[in-house]
């Protein structure tokens, strides 16, 4: 008899909403091939050309060769079963100080599969007891809260605000938690130009959230994938530049400045950890164990491919992407005044104005559900993200995420016509408006 | 106030014992690098070079031009994310069909970041509840064990006999565990030339673990990583070629036919799985959210460095190893020829003699512990593997495991000479000689 199981009998991560609200969002994409998709928030493809891989490998081969390693120790590194916490350490320190004027020893860093990979490995490693729960900043990054159920572990949410997440808020709730019985492991968040909200958080918030997180005893596990695409040069450190205590767990992507298909993402966690005789040993290397059974090594052929991308601009990965820079910078300052144009005389439209990155939250007068999306996608031709995709409650339900990073500046103009003439026709008359969503952070427009 | 975590409150994964054995092994080897090492499992260095990377990618894009993807979908394929379930389904599944006789149909492959991260999926997605265990074979791969550790499932050991597995022991097992309330939802094993024992299951026992999968309704995990090294041309079918109901998620690797710095391994499940409405998947396309929580997807360079080793020799991974094949077949004779020369005076050491793989089990009249080992290593000059490491109790603790995959013949030679010497010297007194470990499969000689 052929075996039929039964999909409940599954693992609840194989029905997590949040993905099933992605493979929607694929479904509905694929459908509508023609549609413009301001919902993909993927890196622009004009950047790299397979023509490229060879020159990386070879300009990391010869890096290798230069800090003195032999024909069969280059060989090796590249082919066979590696270290398990990768090779990249050296240059991603080495860059980490040049870009950021983060200070880390190289033991500290983990390469692994990409970033989704560094957040199961600090999320397992953490979280070692049923009542042990990680603080998220809600809307969230759908992979942080798939990683977690994945594993078993509650996240609370912490709401953002519209200039970021509150320090205060995090502590208030990381006091709930413990009062509760439970124990607050750490915080996930985005600081730079945040997914899905587009938000970054001032500097003081920055330096108030590390001394709340000494105070509440936590982690944090900031997310940088988008840190260095500012609208202009002004410095925002990242929370592990300002973290004299070691209490942020930095997760690092390669997708966005480099190339998503390399799949190589990093954790820096320079924790001492101390074990029940006094030996000490840093967190990083704790969490090697974790990363082995997840996946041995990550690839070192595509360890390779970043590493002479990396060695190619001198170390430095802010050098290498000033084009990438300037393409983004000007997608979204395209999003933000097509949206000006396209909403001057709609009032109840509004809209944040990001810093930076590759995304806006944009509120409207109508219920932004997957019904819409469809709508949207077969009779006007254009695709965005309904932000309630981002929220474990029921918020979000009358805003939209827009991404402006995979596009040609012309291709999110039309894409924002394309909206508004979808709001226009849509939009709840004007006695129906509900009070503003206050997951809408930063409005503005 | 610098952060300083316990180590005892990081996850039971951290301190895994079997990860941490691996870590003993690895440091061991570290601190005498001039020992001949009879323990390292990894696969011969001289088969590929770092030459040959760019001819791989070229090769696997001038098949998809042939395919007919444009230049752009090309270069999307290898550098943008990707399909979670990966682009090598159609050559993975042509593969199987002309190598293994397995026929199933594209969509039930998923690439992974290796074999290990197919066991964090499939194991990940089949125990969904508390009472959701796993069978497996004993003595055990240590990545399978802990993979399910990490994920908090527990393992029920079924020992394995001198010929193999006696599915008649799996089906008591099973039992037993549903008796006690639990749900034994799969059963994992090595059936050709296993890690650790180098023990396969003759035909006859492959068919009737099948039944029994289906009596005590379970999947079978068969992982393959060995089955192309047999000593002889015999076939010695897959579980999976002979699964006529889909009771068999099988799991393959890349690592020991192309290289194990690829970091390309897949499942393949085509188990029909049915959800609340009727609607019929496959597990492969379930499992894809499982796998895109862990890693998003697996890297498409390092597919396309695998695609283009499989395009070269007309698709068929048999093909492509055949001078691998002689290189581990002599290896395979010349250490058990060695053993053979060696302990001709020593009736008390006794040895398996696989029909192929990587691996040997010797009983030795010791206890062959860590202590042994450093000794071993320190004065003797010689690292192998205590059998105590793949078992969940203190069965093993008499025997090692020997490899043969990485040394060239002669260093085997070596290696087995001076294991010889340390057994000499450090053999229990005939007297003390407790009853044969039952640990070991297989004894001959």
């Amino acid at each position: 008899m052929p075996t039929e199981l039964a999909r409940e009998d599954l693992h609840a991560a194989v029905s997590d909403p949040a993905s099933a609200s992605m493979n929607f969002l694929n479904e509905v994409s694929a459908r509508f091939p023609d549609a413009v998709s301001l919902a993909a928030g993927r890196p622009y493809d004009g950047f790299h050309s397979t023509e490229d891989l060879d020159r990386y490998l070879r300009t990391y081969l010869d890096h290798l060769r230069r800090i003195g390693l032999d024909e069969e120790q280059r060989q090796r590194q590249l082919l066979q079963y590696g270290r398990t916490n990768g090779y990249l350490g050296p240059l991603i320190a080495r860059m980490l100080s040049l870009d950021e004027g983060i200070e880390v020893p190289e033991q500290a860093v983990m390469v692994t599969t990409g970033a989704q990979e560094a957040m199961v490995v600090a999320l397992r490693g953490l979280c070692a007891r049923p009542g042990d729960v990680v603080l998220a900043v809600e809307p969230c990054y759908v992979g942080f809260t798939g990683a977690a159920r994945l594993l078993g572990i509650e996240v609370v949410p912490v709401p953002e605000a519209p200039d970021g997440l509150d320090p205060e808020a995090v502590l208030a709730v990381a006091r709930a938690v413990r009062a509760d019985g439970r124990r607050p492991r750490a915080l996930y968040l985005v600081p730079n130009f945040a997914n899905p909200s587009g938000v970054s958080m001032p500097v003081p918030a920055r330096r108030r959230l590390l001394e709340v997180a000494a105070e509440a005893d936590l982690l944090v596990l900031e997310d940088d994938p988008y840190g260095l695409f500012g609208l202009d040069d002004e410095p925002r450190p990242a929370l592990k530049a300002l973290d004299t205590e070691q209490r942020v767990v930095y997760l690092g992507s390669f997708a966005k400045s480099c190339f998503p298909g390399a799949r190589i993402g990093f954790l820096v966690a320079d924790q001492a950890v101390i074990d029940a005789r006094g030996r000490r040993t840093l967190l990083a290397e704790e969490l090697s164990t974790v990363k082995s059974l997840l996946t041995v090594n990550t690839s070192p052929v595509a360890q390779a491919l970043v590493g002479g991308f990396l060695v190619e601009s001198g170390g430095s990965l802010r050098a290498a992407v000033r084009e990438k820079v300037r393409f983004y910078r000007g997608n979204m300052r395209t999003l933000l005044a097509a949206l000006e144009r396209s909403f001057a005389d709609e009032p109840r439209v509004r809209w944040n104005a990001p810093d930076g990155g590759f995304f806006a939250v944009v509120e409207v007068p109508l219920t932004a559900d997957e019904s819409l999306l469809e709508t949207s996608g077969r009779d006007y031709g254009v695709l965005w993200t309904p932000m309630s995709f981002f929220h474990s409650g029921d918020g979000g339900r009358r805003a939209i995420r827009l991404s402006c990073s995979a596009l040609e500046p012309a291709e999110i103009e039309e894409g924002v016509r394309r909206l508004a003439r979808l709001v226009g026709d849509r939009a709840e008359p004007p006695d129906q408006l509900r009070r503003p969503d206050p997951a809408v952070a930063g409005v503005t427009g």
